[in-house]
C-alpha cells in the first residue's frame, strides 16, 4: 500500500506539474463546450468565440498612413457557458487601439483555435484548425447602460485581474457590432455564414473535464 | 528494482500524456531562446518573434468598406535558433489576405506571447505579458530570389506539413516590409524601439529544455 501511496503522490505532483502551463494558458476557460462538427458553421462559430479568452483586434491607424493596425486583447461574450457572440472589450485610450476605433469604428477581431489547444499536432495555418474574423465597428459602450452593465460582467468573469486594473487608465467597455463573419474550419474556403445564423446558433454546453 | 521499474513506466507514460497537447501548440518550437528583460526592447522583440510560429496578418479589405481584415497566418523569421526578426508567410490568393495585399501593401503582423506559454496566469491583455506589431508593407517576393529560397527554408523547417500543401494553391512567399515596431512587454506603455535597433538586436540562444 505504502508503494502505492508513494506512486499516486508523485503521479499528482506530476499531473499538477503538467496542467500549470496548459491552465496558464487557459486561465479564462471555466467551463467547456463540445466542439461543433465543422459543418455546423453558426454553431462552431459561437463555441470558438465563447472558449477564447483573447484575439487580435484590428482597427485603422490614422498615424500610420491608415495602415491597419492588430492589437493582442482580451475579451468575453458573455458568462463561461453563456456567449452571446458579441466580443466585448475593457480598452483604455492610453491605448492605441481605443484611440483609434474612437476616430474610425472599422475593425475586425481575429481568434485561431490554436491556443485553445483543439488543433492537436496541425499547424496553425492549416484549414482545419479553426479561425474566425468578425468584421464591424468597435463602438464604444454608454457605462451606464444594461449592455455596459452585461459586458462588464462578462469580461470580470473570465479576466478576474481586470477589476483591479489602475482606474486612473480609464478603462471602458467597448463591443463590436458585427457586419460580417469569415470562418475556416475545414478544408474547401470560407463557410458561408451571416450575422443572423451566427446570432441565432444554440451551442451544445456540457460539464467541463477540467474542472 | 520491479517496483520502480513500474514506477518509471507509469511516469513516462504521463508524461508522454501530458505533454503532447502541449507540443501540439509548439510544434514549431525546435528550439528555445532565452527570454530577455522587459528593458532589453529590440532583443525581447526578436525573441518574441523567433520563438512565436503564428500571428494575426491584417490588410485592408477593399471589398468590405476598407475595414482592417485580420487573419489567422504561420510564419517565420529563420531557422529556429537563427531569426531575421522578418516574418515570412507562405500564402495564397485563395485567401483574401494574399488577395488584399496584392492590391494594397499596408499591413501589420501581430503576435502575443501568451499562447507561447511565459506569461504564467497573467491575463492576454496584462502589459507584462508581452505583444509586438510590427507594421508596414506585405510584399510579395520574387519566386526565384534568395529571400524566396531564405523564406522557403524558414518556413518549411518551422511548418513541415506546408511542403505538403496542394500545389494547385498556388502558395507564394510574401515577407514583411517593417516600417515602425509597436512592443508593449511591460508597464508604461510600448518601448521606443527603432527597426534598425530591432534588426541589430543579438539574440541570446541557449539549449532547448524541451529536447
Amino acid at each position: 500500500m505504502n508503494v502505492f501511496k508513494e506512486l499516486s503522490l508523485v503521479l499528482i505532483f506530476i499531473l499538477g506539474f503538467f496542467q500549470e502551463p496548459v491552465k496558464g494558458r487557459m486561465v479564462q476557460q471555466l467551463t467547456a463546450l463540445t466542439r461543433p462538427h465543422p459543418e455546423e458553421a453558426a454553431a462552431f462559430a459561437r463555441w470558438l468565440v465563447c472558449q477564447s479568452s483573447w484575439g487580435v483586434l484590428s482597427t485603422i491607424a490614422n498615424d500610420l498612413g491608415g495602415t491597419p493596425f492588430g492589437n493582442v486583447v482580451s475579451f468575453s461574450d458573455g458568462q463561461p457557458d453563456k456567449g452571446s457572440g458579441i466580443p466585448y472589450f475593457y480598452l483604455t485610450a492610453l491605448d492605441p487601439t481605443a484611440r483609434y476605433a474612437l476616430k474610425d469604428q472599422r475593425s475586425s477581431f481575429t481568434i485561431s483555435e490554436y491556443p485553445i489547444g483543439t488543433c492537436g499536432s496541425k499547424d496553425p495555418e492549416n484549414p482545419s484548425c479553426a479561425k474566425t474574423t468578425l468584421i464591424g465597428k468597435l463602438k464604444l459602450l454608454d457605462g451606464n447602460s444594461k449592455e455596459a452593465e452585461f459586458a462588464q460582467n462578462a469580461l470580470f468573469v473570465k479576466h478576474p485581474e481586470m477589476k483591479d486594473w489602475p482606474k486612473d487608465h480609464n478603462f471602458q467597455f467597448f463591443g463590436l457590432e458585427i457586419h460580417d463573419i469569415f470562418l475556416i474550419n475545414w478544408f474547401g474556403g470560407p463557410k458561408p455564414l451571416t450575422v443572423e445564423q451566427y446570432l441565432q446558433a444554440p451551442m451544445n454546453v456540457t460539464f467541463s473535464t477540467d474542472d
